[in-house]
């Protein structure tokens, strides 16, 4: 398999995770979307939507959105499955990963920011102001349902990470790159640290590919 | 089964005509976003949340996120199938179904119109051109992965209606609401039509429930 990925992509990131607990070998095409990379016409072949992530089979198929590309995974390499295997168990797993990956981060991607600086003109402070609320809101809504729930255990869903840990990693990251504070928000903090715990979590961070730049790597 | 539903929401229009599709007997709950009544305590304890739709088994389960909750119905009531049963096919089709769920609705809900109005306090030129690019970038990158496509069929893949088709619905209604023409995407305006034409997607339109105002009314 190929995955078309950039370090920086929080979407990338969850499908790197995803590879790496399932132990799959996949060779990582890099998609420089500083350099407007995923805007030229090779890429847009891959993906008309010219988003990353993509993935493609050995067959050829082309995946894209990283959710459906989780799934697709946790279909055909069902250990260790990803979903719990109770139908009410993965509601709630898709609903928290969907809190992320519908909610929260659509509003902080790059042709988002791109948007407000070139089209709305916004002053730093305000782009700053925006991405700040929409993470918060987030990180608010997620612990709204994590908190107390007796089906959250060490993480979202249980003792076993998952789509839903995946996804709040992703989220906090952003948080951490803005200077938030988790404290608000315990249960949170708690499970992002016993995710991050994880090498399959840790190879897949932001700040740990080939092509992280220098000066973003982990010291 | 108890829907929490509003007639404007574009993600409980998804869950209403998934709910149609299954022909499952569900009490409707009326939450008026324009009331804020999303943000009382009381819905608050339904959906931390404090999105809408929410959807409450027999059992009293709370279930959120209109995709997860949509995922679950055709796990508890899998006929007729909302998804392929091959996983490539059902890859494909929630990853247009996210395409709308994570790029292009999570831009224009509410939410983001008030911080658009509020916060940032823009002219409503503005706030139209926002919705207006996003709701086109949206169908751009639709009609991409759909025109042409081996297996778009009569709906977005094959010949029976499912999860992509229910999400292409409820952009292409936020698409007419701005006046935008179809035309540019014959393929999406194709299939909205077929599935427009069919009573399940047409008795769950916004204009078309019991809490629709008397003059947002199909006439």
């Amino acid at each position: 398999m190929k995955l078309f990925s950039f370090w920086r992509s929080l979407a990338s990131f969850r499908v790197r995770i995803a590879l790496n607990l399932k132990n799959l070998p996949t060779e990582v095409i890099f998609v420089d979307l500083d350099a407007d990379a995923h805007r030229t016409e090779a890429y847009r072949k891959i993906n008309p939507q010219m988003a990353l992530p993509a993935l493609v089979t050995d067959d050829g198929a082309v995946l894209f959105q990283s959710l459906a590309i989780i799934d697709y995974l946790d279909e055909t390499h069902p250990a260790p499955p990803l979903l719990p295997s109770d139908p009410l168990g993965r509601a709630r797993v898709r609903g928290l990963a969907l809190i992320v990956a519908c909610e929260g981060h659509p509003l902080l991607t790059p042709r988002v920011r791109r948007y407000l600086d070139r089209e709305l003109d916004l002053r730093d402070s305000q782009q700053n102001a925006w991405r700040r609320h929409w993470t918060v809101e987030t990180l608010v809504a997620l612990e709204g349902h994590l908190a107390g729930h007796k089906a959250t255990g060490t993480f979202c869903h249980g003792d076993q990470p998952g789509l839903a840990d995946i996804c709040l990693v992703g989220h906090v990251t952003a948080a951490i790159n803005q200077q938030i504070s988790l404290s608000p928000w315990p249960t949170i903090k708690r499970i992002h640290e016993a995710a991050m715990a994880l090498p399959a979590f840790a190879k897949a961070h932001p700040a740990a590919q080939l092509d992280t730049p220098e000066a973003m790597r982990a010291k």
